[in-house]
């Protein structure tokens, strides 16, 4: 049964079985259901066991001190909840999880994971990947929050594409969603001014696909002040 | 050689001296030097080894589009660098990293630091710990760059810590310098700021202890406009 459950969740697809039935000889690992509308996880509390969703729908929050709650991410069926906390110093959770739909939980204590990281070369590296890739999403982040913006920000993020890529026909990495979330700008705002762009005959855009027909007029857009 | 260099670095501080000896038979890490205004990492390139700082100073600095050059972080001596870039999947430097003095660096290959992982679980917890204190300290950053004022994001600050320590009397976990680069502030003005709420009566602050003496006018500050 437990088995079964791991297999859903990405962080454990690459184990081999074998390898997560001997894992699982040493201990049990909880499941939990919530209703919609319950708290999974508070703020502030100490994040000793790693939570993933079976399926269902939560989403983290923030609460400030002014009492202003904000959300900040979608959490979907598969992910493992706060990777990086688990095994950060201080271990606090920074945002609250809440169910939006009904969510069924698996529940993996810490010592288990590093055990399971002894054992399993694929889920040391696939543990790895996920906190890397976090923390470089987090860091452009970070760093797209300085250009003030929107077609700034895009014309960053495409300039920066065209130079990795090393060709101005774009598969863009990220979908619209990712790429609002990484902007921190809304979702229409952003498929607004990607519109503009296009419609000034900058570029030419279709799902993931985005060939920046002008890239002089897009590198003046990141001059701009 | 190589075993002394090793435990001048703070990641590996932690593993028995005898796993390192037994790990240094598989292979010979690189050692590099680099005169002050060196490059020593170029931003957008694949970041494969470890760069490990034996001695010196050097800075990660980031270049956008438009030409303008940002200061993202100093990097000191036994300070390991990009850990987690090293795991993410696209492996892309975001920063180019600057010799600030005369550096010496050690280079340890992606493979060779998944092997140690398999050997040392101290290591492992200490590449984890280090990975999951970086994208705390991020995802701490990205939150405080919604407020809008220096005072509101010391309030927000302090009353966090005040829920986390459960007391007044607090004893702060960032240094001044590390509380800037979180607040994404200059360290004069952060001082001012601080200063400012002292003379107000709203703390006393010296060093790292700071006692909050009106709570009340501090949760005021957090819910200001």
């Amino acid at each position: 049964m437990s088995l079964i459950a791991l297999k859903k969740v990405d962080l454990f697809k690459a184990v081999p079985t074998r390898t997560l039935d001997s894992w699982l000889k040493g201990f049990n690992p909880l499941q939990r259901e919530y209703r919609k509308g319950n708290f999974i996880l508070l703020q502030g509390k100490e994040y000793n066991d790693l939570c993933c969703i079976l399926s269902g729908e939560a989403s983290a929050e923030f609460q400030d001190y002014g009492g202003k709650v904000l959300k900040v991410e979608t959490l979907k069926a598969s992910e493992a909840i706060a990777t990086a906390v688990l095994f950060s110093p201080e271990r606090l959770l920074p945002v609250t999880v809440v169910a939006q739909t009904d969510v069924t939980t698996l529940w993996v204590p810490r010592k288990e994971i590093l055990r399971l990281c002894g054992m399993s070369a694929e889920f040391l590296e696939t543990l790895l990947s996920d906190m890397g890739a976090r923390l470089s999403f987090l860091a452009q982040k970070i760093r797209f929050l300085q250009f003030n913006t929107i077609r700034k920000k895009i014309a960053e993020y495409l300039l920066g594409q065209m130079q990795i890529q090393k060709t101005r026909s774009l598969v863009l990495p990220h979908s619209r969603e990712m790429m609002a979330e990484l902007f921190g700008v809304s979702r229409p705002s952003l498929s607004r001014v990607f519109s503009e762009l296009c419609q000034q005959g900058v570029l030419k855009a279709e799902g993931k696909h985005c060939t920046v027909l002008e890239p002089a007029r897009l590198r003046a857009l990141a001059e701009e002040e």
